[in-house]
């Protein structure tokens, strides 16, 4: 039975360990793909143009935007984020889950006006425990952490808005999670391929 | 974390092989137990009151619902059949989940009235496999199954106020479908125990 795609808003806070829970589901998952968002701040050494975000300037940003050209978009510290729908909309018609890995306040938006999707909040088991880990990191100052662990905290007290909330104890455990409740929003009634309904009833009359 | 019960409306037409789904489903799952029926009807042969159906006189079955005791009754060839409430109440407060089985129509008339149930269709695979189902039993008439299968289509037809949809080609995965099923809704968030939520945050101040 065909498929229909399905759209994932992915969201949690710094720290919950969704970049590599995504990585690993995706190399599981061939049905499912990452949207890429647009976005015109500099490319960070490393970051490949089409790969980690599409690069653009603001100029553009605003003419597709203007265009309706956006599932979602916001402005980050000067900077403009967005998820292009023409994207979106392609991978979902070829079957293909995909996945939008947005903070709360652009999944919430999406969530306002889209009901056919399903949202996770993917969080810690503790806050001592994402404590542990920012400072595992080696790499922020301890102001940077705390700044961190107060906007977790925010974002955790919007997690009621998400379908399903993942804790991430272990990462191994939580793409299991995840695959979980793929799978079982694929028996949807209304993701159901409606070709296999309708060739029941009408089977059924040719009797 | 301790898990929330979880209400289980179980639907199917006859000849979808719920029975046998049920009875394994419940032989892997210790947190979930199938609710029994009270009926008016006489127990047939090898039926065992408070196994298969609690057997019960027209009188205090009427008693019953008079005092709101059912969850849902109905009236089917002269003889009554309900949910007595108190024990689904019982069982999902001790944490288990419950499975109804009952039929469409009575599995409307649930949903009508509670949002926090998870509902799902056990269906065939095609109408002509359902009639080498109902053929290969041995036990039923043309005529009969003809009937059955009428009352399937009609079944069928109402599938879409389910949640979810369990096609029965073979009877390993079916149970393996709603084993993820449960698994999913057990990650939504209203179904979280509140503690964990609440004490994320409450430990995120003591901080």
């Amino acid at each position: 039975m065909a498929k229909k795609g399905m759209l994932i808003v992915l969201s949690g806070p710094s720290g919950s360990g969704k970049g590599t829970i995504i990585s690993k589901l995706l190399a599981q998952r061939e049905d499912t793909v990452l949207s890429i968002s647009m976005t015109t701040r500099a490319p960070r050494p490393g970051e490949i143009d089409g790969v980690h975000y599409y690069f653009t300037s603001r100029e553009e940003f605003e003419q597709m935007q203007a265009l309706g050209a956006f599932l979602e978009s916001a402005e980050y510290n000067g900077n403009y984020y967005g998820t292009p729908e023409s994207n979106v909309r392609n991978w979902l018609a070829e079957g293909k889950n995909v996945i939008l890995e947005i903070e709360v306040q652009g999944a919430e938006k999406v969530m306002d006006y889209r009901s056919d999707l399903v949202s996770v909040f993917i969080t810690i088991p503790s806050m001592e425990e994402l404590y542990r880990r920012l400072k595992g990191r080696n790499t922020e100052t301890e102001e940077t952490i705390q700044k961190r662990m107060a906007v977790a905290k925010r974002e955790l007290q919007r997690a009621f808005r998400y379908d399903y909330v993942v804790i991430n104890d272990e990462v191994d455990l939580a793409v299991e999670r995840i695959n979980t409740i793929i799978e079982a929003e694929q028996m949807r009634f209304a993701r159901m391929d409606e070709d296999y309904i309708k060739g029941v009833l009408e089977n059924a009359q040719t009797e």
